[in-house]
This record gives C-alpha cells, structure tokens and sequence, in this order.
C-alpha cells in the first residue's frame, strides 16, 4: 500500500468517525434528547460538520490526491481515491462565503416556508426561494458541469446521474405512467379502503412491526427500533449500528407496517455493507436513488405482495386484533394496493407516486437552467399536476409549497426517489431471472434468498460502481423503466379488473 | 474581550463539543448501542479523545497562553485562562509515549483484572499492576508536583487538592469514624433489615423513582431517565440535556430508589450550571469531590432523612406496593439507614464509607512515594481492613482486588468519594444556618428551599473556585469533618439507641 494511499484512508476514515458522530446526533435529536438539549446539540452539529469540511477541504488533502490515481487496478483503492476526488473537488470549488450564505438561506428559508405553506401565502415564501434558486445556480455554475447546471447538484445525491439520461427515463416513465394512473382510477374493481380504517391498538402493531423486521432479516444484534413522527433509517459507524423507526395510528395501520418495511429495507442495505471498509467510501452506500431502491422493494414489491402475506396473513390478524376478522387475503392485498391520484406527494400510492417526481424533476431542471423563474412556480406546478396526476391543487399549500426540500436548498433530491423504484424493479426482475422460483419461496415464507442475492449484488459492492453501473453488474442491463411498468402493471390490473 | 481570550474561548468551546460529544457517545454506549456498533464505537471514542488531545496541546494554545494573565480581574476570563492552562501544563508535560502507553496498559488492564478477580488469583493481575504503578509514578514525575507525586495525580479529579491536605482531613475523620462505626456496631437497638427484602414490583418503583426526581426539582425537559446496570449521570453539552439511569432489583428497593436520588444529585448539579458558559470550565463542575457532595446530600442526607419521607412514605407505600403495609415510618427510616461494618466498598453504608475511602487514600499515597510496593499490596489491604473496618478480607478478590479503578490506572480518584461527604455536611450546616426552619420546611415536602441555596452558592459558580476555596465562599470555613460526624451522630445515635 503506498504511502500516499494509506494518508488519504487514514483522512477518510476519520470524515467517516465524523459522519458516525453527525448521525449518531441528528438520531439521538429525533429520539432521546430532551427539548432543552437542542442549543448545544446544535453547537455540535455545526462543530462536527465543520470539521469535515475542513477535513475534506485541507490542502494536504489536496496534495495526496494528485499524488493518486482512479485507474487502480485495485478496485477498493480506486474507489475510495474516486470518491475521495469527487468530494474533494465538490468542497472546494464553492467559495465559503456561497457555502455558508446558502446554509444561512436555507436555515430561514425553513421557517419562512413553514409559516407560508400554513398560511397558504406564496408571496411569502417566492423571495426566499428566488434567492435560494440563485444561489444554488451559483452553486452549480462553481462546481461546473459538462452539460446541465442541474447536473451538477443532482451529484451530491446521485453520483454521476445526468440531467439528460434522468431526462430519456423519466419521459419514458412519463409516457407510459400516465395511462395507467388513468386506467387504474376507471377501472371496474375498486378496492374497499374502509378495512384499514378501523380499530388496531397499537401493542399488536407492535409486536408485528418487530416480528416483520426479524422475518425480512434486520439483525437486532446490529440495530435499533424506536418510534418518531417521521420515520428515518440511519446506521451510526456502519453496519454494526443501523436505527429505524417507525410510527402507530391505532385507526390506520399501514403507516406503521409499511413505513417499518420501509426503513427495515434501508436498513438491510446499510447492515449488508462490508465491515472491513467501514467509515471509506467502499463501505457505503452507492446513492440515494440506490438507498431508496432497497426500501421501496422491501416496502412494495415484497412488502405489498400477495406471496409475502401468504404465509403471514394470519398472523397479522391476529396481531392487529378482531378487526381484519372475515376480511379474504384478496381484500387485504387490494386495500394495501389501492390507487387513487392525489395532491400530496408523500401519500401517494406507488404508481402515481413517480408522477409527483416527474413533475419536480422537470421544474428543477427548467429551474436550474433558467427557463423557469420564481414567480412561474405555481403556475407551472398548478399546470404539470393537472397533465400528469390529472388533480388540480386548490391552492398553493397543497401545491407547490407541499414539500420541504425547497426550502432548504435541496434541489436535485427529488429524482432519486422514482429513480430508486425503477433500480428495485429491475433488481428484482433480475432476481427472478437467476432465481426461478423466487416468489414460491417468498409465498413459502422464505425473504432471506432475496436478501442474499442483494447483498452479492447490490450491498457489498458499497461505493464501488455508481448508481447505472451498478445497475450493468447486477441486472445486465442499464436502468430502463421496463422492469417497473411491468411489476406495476402484473400486480395492478388483476386488482382493478383490468384485462 | 481581547483578541487572544476570544480566541483561548474559541478553543476552549471546541474542546467542549469533543467533551459532549464523548459523553453522548458513552451514554449511548451503555444505554441504546446494539451489540454490534461496539468496533465502530469505540473508533469514534479514541478519535473524538484524539482530537481533544490535539486542541489541548497544540503550538497555538501555548500561544494564547502565554499572552494572558490568570490574574484578570474579570472572574470568568481568569477561571477560564486558569483552567486551560492547568490542562494544557497536564496534557503537555506527559511525553505522548507514556500516555499511550498508560492507555494500552489500562486497557488491557482492565480485562486482566476482571479475570484475576474472578480466579481469586493476585500473582495474575500484580504485574499489570505493577507495571501500571510504574507508569503512573512516571506520569507524576512528568506533571511535576511541590510536596508528593500524589498530588499529581489527584488534581486530575480534585484540581488544587494535595495529599497533605487531605491526609490531615482523612486522620481526623479515620480518628472519629472508627469508634463510632464499632459503636453502631455494638449498640442495643438494630435495624430491622428484613422490610428492605420483600417484594417490590418494578412498575411500582419505576413510578416512585419518577415522582422523587420530579419532587427533586429534576428538570425532565432538560434531561432523562433511564435504565443500566451501573447506574451513573451524564450531561451532553451542559445542563440542558442531562441524562441519569438508574436500576430495578423487584426483591430490594433501594438501589432504585436511593440510586435514583444520588444520580438526581449529580444532575441538579449539571441542571444548575449556568447556560451562558456551556463548553468552558466556568461552566462546567468545580472537581469530582464537588460532584459527589451533590449525589450524597441528596442520596444520603435529604434522601434518608426522616424530615423527607414524612410528607412522602404514604405515597412509598403506595407506590411500592403491599410490602411495606403496617411499616411504621420510623421503621422503614432505620432500615433504610442500616450500618453495618462490610468487606466490599459499594455496598457500604455512609457511615462505614469513609473508611474504606481512608485505606485507599493511604495506600494510593504510600504506593506513588514508592513506600509500598506492589507485592506488599494484599498484606496492607487486609491490614488496614482489620484496622479500620474490623473485618477481614477473606481472599483478595473480596480484598484488593474488589475495585475496577487501579486497573484502569485511575490513582488519585478515590479520595474524592469521601471528599464529596465531608463537602456535603458543610454545604447542608450552612444551608441550615443560612435558612433556620429548612429542616422544617424538608418535612414539608419543600426540597426547592435547599436546591435554590446550593444553586446560589455552589452550581452556578463552575469551575470559578477550586474546592476548597468554593468551600470557603459557601460555608465560610475550610473543609473540616466536623459537620459529618454531627450529622451522622445525630442521625445514627438516635436510631441505634445510644445517648
């Protein structure tokens, strides 16, 4: 190992113990702490990330990357020298002063949104967001980019994503969801909702949110669940330490079930990365798009099917207490599959879902480029909802001040959540392909074969491929939106009654 | 504020983080950490120590040292300046060899011991302990120290403490406390312990425990309780999130319930210290032997009293269930302060205490100025025993061995238990003094009376004073035995019948 080589994962290692202790904070925040520890908690925060960006900035820093080359021909060198330079070059070619003015932005830019979006008053929050959207064009324009300024900021979520290639599959997606959404909401079948509105005390939520966990193979040797208003995964220092939550309405069951599938898939990925490269970039995880392929096939695509409730639906009945009794497995599956077009992004089932994606990815990108201005938000949102979802927002609370991202200056966070149902779709059709019998193993109770083939193909590879190449090695074939039309439209029409 | 004080203060706070960010990392350690994250953990641990040790003894802190005066007149600039030179003369003086080697030593010390002390075997565990000796005889030889290498050692915990001080203090309370303890011994009246050994029911205890922090006047929004097996108290960044844990044995009460108040004691101390100092020394606790006064006066000298539980033994009785019905509070009052002459240090009572605390002193002392060596250690210790305590160690796990502290080359931290007694009684006579009816105001059910007058005189200070001049300042007097021994005559010649 050469000298310089070694340097440079020492200094990796140590922005890695940094991220370990900027997790294990921001958890401890959501989880434990008592509301007066917020002061110093935050002092913490920002001493522990200014560190690392000193760390990740330093001129020796500097110094042993160009002494470094990518093309190693070990791979697990080569990977964390990449990774090291992609971060590097990111930090340091925005100025400080842009740094800390879009942090400073971005920190009010919360509250702003927050009391615009309750007083349903855009006026309030567009010279907040105007300012964010020129900085973070600023941002883009420091960091360069070969062809789209949005290009640029997509590369902190999703290394190596391009505005262009997201573009071909989303447009495809696009194209191919619209119908189906439409087609879905006229269909003759219409699944009974009413069956997840009853009564399901929380201790037997519980007890299946816990037993559903161990089934899917989440080590509580290695992790932690604990309850919070929103839901997160995250690992502390690796897989050794992996914390979800999730959360109980005792009149609705699904938020807490799948939420928990939800995480435990996140979680799964982060338990399945290799120890040995723990705190490099060889130990975790490949992208966003990547992270949220995991959740989304453990939530949907096994967590949604009728082969997984199989074995399982009696013992969810029994579980969630009297009040699933008479009601078929059929019923079951088609209320937990229940599709109906929405206002609201984050309650919107999985197949409109990549519609409420579609449309930010779309305004980001016109944003980004300049083609759209601040002031055209609502009227581009009010407009692109309609053509997609075909739900037009009555007001702008409902619309384009719905999410948080914004606000906080993520712009080019959105795509990796369509992106990441299209990667688990294709993951698992490619599961299917080596393992014939696949789903009679799932229908037999039997989760840890899926698992075992994700963690040779996707988990252990860590940083090593970005995002569509790992994609290459595992399926054959680069990210296409065949695999994800195809499971949606095999589980969805016989639901809906569709030939 | 001058350019180098704002820049010392910098530092300082820096130094502070690493400090929260090493006890939110130990308490997680103990309470939440799955067993896996333990390699990552401890990476994250020796890397938050390493960067302390770095801002302690880097070039730059020299530096702005040198150009600042302790003597300013400002007392928060001085207490600051003081306590930054003092760690930075301690972290600098120590060669960085001896300190690692100190810490493997101690580290593999620790285990070592554990084995030894399981096999009842001293040959296995006194050449760690010698070699550990020798280290620690060097580290004071390097600190550097005007009468005894000892002092070197305990101003790590007790700053400004020297062994001639305290020996004076330790020879007068071993003078008064032997007879005393034989005298309990022999008295005619003893306490029936056997209502102390019933059954208990832990949801019971656990909502005692509860109500008795609150009733304290522990801040629940600016801390928490939980769950270990070695009860202890934490603060992360100052006293708005302190953390305190206790345990539950459902056949004997009082390691959850008197656990409880010591760990509450120490964390109305963290609770009172001032915010506008968080992460500097004037925020931060006097010594160890300060810390501990607050843990043992609310434990011991409040906790069982009699004046406290006569507003509270209903709800006791309530609250722990069947098992004390028809106890009559003077009863349960002598059981709960039962004495008795014992082998073992942490099940002692707070009258024996002490004495256990003198022989360590004692030997600590004459093992740093190379009197006794470490072959002579069993032989001394069990002398002493029969000396002070009036029993004899059977074997040298019972013996010698029974502490964790030497094998982690923790020399110097003993006296402080002892310490914070003797600061107790001064603090609670001067309190009586100061507000004539508190003892009347305690069996009341008023405790906040007494809270607010150590939050005057002793919390909100910090570091400004060193023990014994804190002393000074809040009782007027020295540090002298003299209020222990009344308190204890006075609580313990009543219940065991002597004049």
């Amino acid at each position: 190992m050469s000298d310089a080589y070694a340097k440079l994962l020492d200094k990796l290692r140590d922005i890695g113990k940094l991220d370990a202790l900027d997790a294990l904070l921001e958890w401890d925040q959501d989880v434990m702490m008592p509301p007066k520890g917020i002061t110093a908690h935050a002092e913490c925060v920002a001493f522990v990330a200014s560190e690392r960006h000193k760390l990740r900035t330093s001129p020796e820093m500097g110094e042993l990357l160009e002494q470094l080359n990518d093309a190693d021909n070990d791979p697990v060198r080569a990977t964390n020298v990449r990774e090291a330079r992609r971060k590097y070059k990111r930090a340091v070619k925005v100025p400080a002063e842009l740094i800390s003015e879009i942090a400073r932005t971005a920190s009010k830019g919360r509250d702003i949104w927050a009391a615009a979006r309750k007083a349903n008053d855009y006026a309030k929050f567009s010279p907040t967001l105007g300012k964010l959207i020129k900085l973070k064009r600023e941002q883009a324009q420091a960091i360069g980019f070969k062809e789209h300024p949005y290009d640029a900021l997509m590369d902190e979520y999703e290394p190596g994503a391009t505005t262009k290639d997201v573009g071909v599959v989303f447009d495809e997606l696009r194209r191919q969801l619209v119908p189906l959404v439409r087609a879905l909401a006229d269909a003759p079948n219409q699944p009974d909702v009413s069956i997840l509105h009853r009564s399901y005390p929380r201790p037997g939520q519980e007890k299946l949110c816990r037993k559903l966990a161990e089934d899917l193979g989440f080590d509580f040797d290695a992790g932690r669940l604990d309850v919070t208003v929103h839901p997160f995964c995250t690992s502390i220092g690796g897989g050794g330490d992996v914390r979800v939550t999730t959360r109980y309405d005792e009149q609705f069951f699904p938020p807490a079930i799948f939420g928990l599938m939800h995480e435990v898939g996140h979680g799964l990925y982060e338990q399945g990365l290799e120890p040995e490269h723990v705190f490099t970039p060889m130990g975790m995880y490949c992208s966003l798009g990547i992270h949220e392929s995991q959740s989304r096939l453990w939530e949907n695509m096994v967590g949604r099917s009728k082969a997984f409730w199989q074995t399982r639906y009696a013992l969810a009945q029994e579980m969630l207490g009297a009040s699933l009794a008479g009601v078929s497995l059929d019923a079951f599956h088609a209320a937990i599959n229940h599709v109906a077009p929405s206002l609201i992004r984050v309650e919107a089932d999985e197949v409109t879902y990549g519609l409420h994606i579609i449309l930010r990815f779309e305004m980001e990108r016109d944003i980004l480029s300049g083609k759209l201005e601040v002031d055209d938000v609502p009227e581009a949102w009010n407009a692109k909802m309609t053509e997609l979802v075909g739900v037009t927002p009555p007001n702008d609370a409902q619309g384009c001040m719905q999410d948080v991202h914004w606000s906080m200056g993520a712009f080019g966070y959105f795509p990796t959540y369509a992106l990441g149902n299209l990667y688990a779709a294709q993951f698992l059709a490619a599961a299917k392909r080596d393992i014939p019998d696949l789903v009679d193993r799932i229908a037999a109770g039997d989760t840890r074969t899926l698992l075992d083939w994700l963690r040779r193909n996707v988990h252990r590879h860590g940083m090593r491929y970005q995002a569509n190449e790992l994609c290459r090695e595992a399926t054959g074939e680069s990210l296409s939106v065949a695999p994800f039309m195809q499971y949606l439209e095999t589980k969805f029409k016989p639901i809906y009654g569709l030939a």
